[in-house]
């Protein structure tokens, strides 16, 4: 019996776009994902997760077109009439969208884990995919910054990443246990591939790779592990990775990126933009896949995904 | 200089149309309110403060003339959301109104009082008139009947008011204290007249009055307190009031709301169909005053809300 299931990490919008993708080519007895929750925050007494609400969107077709976040079909009484109160409206949160954070938030009050209400409405919204949170355990990325350091949500949405960073920390990670169904889904013999999907590396990806135990799980790994570049031709498709990047005196490339991964992965995603980057990519050790990973369409999500998985069938 | 103050007991819609006829003839200076919190409670990890709500919304020109609570102009994304997700749908909340729940639980999350977080929701609605929670302590009516104890809202909205009442409990009720500034009203040598607005008694009014030392306050006030009779012809203008006196084998007439709070008061207001009923009051050893009470216009309101007032003069 060949290997059957596929992981993927993934944490906003980009890495989303492939989810979806991956989603339309695997069930849910083949797929699942690990999703990023550093960008949790309180808001208005709300639990608030923003990564896990854009995977679940997006899986469920619920995700907004204009926007790049929330829900499709949205309106705004609740945040007028919070204006109207003096109450603050910085963090935009739509009507529909408001009832996932009620739930969620009850249901934590409630006790429950954050694993089991996201299977929860997940499944209340017709997905059958499982998404895990990394942790259930609470961790908040902080970003250092020219202005000091500030809660993420602050920095992204507030302050609309214009301060430039100087670093970053993953807040009660190092307490933080890695989700246990992700744990067990690393070490089985039936893992086929792990995808890093193409999201932001500082935000997205690396909280979930600085839980403790998780660097070693992916190296430990009998599945290969690649990653897709979210930097195509020196930009990003959304999002500050970049311009984060040259804050950092970080060099803007996809071989930055596969070099940051590079301890964890067998293989490494470049965009057919990037092509002349492969030679320096595979001196890193690894395999390298050339390819379309910009995705406008349905039609490319789908493709990207294809190319991933036939990649990871060439690594096993 | 004449005294010049006037309180309003007061607690749901019937209370609410009183309160804005009063509010028409008296400054902020002149006039506050005290209000009923029994029938608060917590839902989707909300605080709900119904009759808080409704005065506020009446007194702001913001209440809901088709569904008699609520918001006008309010839509329901929120609920249809939160539908789909399996949450609890009993309690219907508007996308609008749903902003003010969320700001009273935040801001009692951060510690201040509910008459401080009343005081400021009320003025960012333009609200100049003192609205008091009769108390900042936990009181919650709850209702004996023929299917068990329930809580006010499983009985007044799940069920519906279909069980037949057999008694009512103000839980907490004994451990309360009255709101301080409402006590200082009580004792100001100002104060004019006292008005218990015509709301039901069993759960706007003897939650006000169940509160320790409150009857006494009534009673040993300088002011003369009156009632309007939310009972006319032997019906109720709206609400469960009559329903409940059946079913606790009470007449269901004006003259046993008189008896009911006659220890506290000295005038009652009769509605002019139940001028019979006025040489029974009065052998109370009460004044009466004999007027029209069924409110259907702006002008229905201000008209008894003058009435009222000319009424607590002649006790003075």
């Amino acid at each position: 019996m060949s290997k059957k299931r596929y992981l993927a990490l993934t944490g906003g919008v980009g890495g989303a776009k492939l989810a979806l993708g991956l989603s339309q080519l695997l069930t849910a007895e083949q797929l699942s994902f690990a999703v990023n929750t550093g960008d949790d925050f309180e808001h208005l007494g709300l639990h608030i997760s923003p990564d896990i609400d854009t995977l679940v969107y997006t899986l469920s077709g619920q995700s907004n077109p204009d926007t790049g976040w929330g829900r499709r079909d949205e309106s705004w009484q609740f945040m007028q009439s919070l204006e109207q109160l003096g109450g603050e409206t910085w963090f935009r949160l739509g009507d529909r969208d408001l009832a996932m954070h009620i739930q969620r938030t009850r249901q934590l009050a409630a006790g429950k884990s954050l694993t089991e209400i996201t299977n929860r409405l997940a499944k209340a919204l017709g997905i059958e995919h499982q998404i895990l949170p990394m942790s259930d355990d609470p961790v908040r990325t902080r970003v250092q910054t020219q202005s000091g350091w500030m809660d993420f949500q602050e920095y992204f949405v507030k302050q609309q990443c214009r301060p430039a960073v100087t670093g970053f920390e993953y807040s009660g990670s190092e307490m933080a246990a890695i989700n246990p169904q992700l744990v067990e889904l690393l070490h089985s013999d039936n893992l086929a591939g792990i995808l890093i999907c193409p999201s932001n590396p500082f935000v997205s990806i690396d909280p979930i790779l600085a839980l403790p135990g998780m660097r070693q799980a992916l190296i430990d790994s009998k599945a290969p592990v690649i990653a897709i570049s979210p930097v195509v031709g020196g930009t990003a498709i959304k999002g500050p990775t970049v311009k984060m990047m040259q804050e950092l005196s970080i060099p803007n490339t996809a071989s930055w990126v596969a070099g940051h991964y590079a301890d964890v992965l067998d293989g490494f995603v470049l965009d057919q933009q990037d092509a002349g980057l492969k030679a320096g990519v595979e001196s890193l050790g690894l395999s390298v896949n050339c390819t379309q990973t910009v995705m406008n369409t349905l039609e490319d999500r789908v493709a990207l995904a294809q190319d991933c998985l036939d990649f990871l069938h060439q690594l096993n």
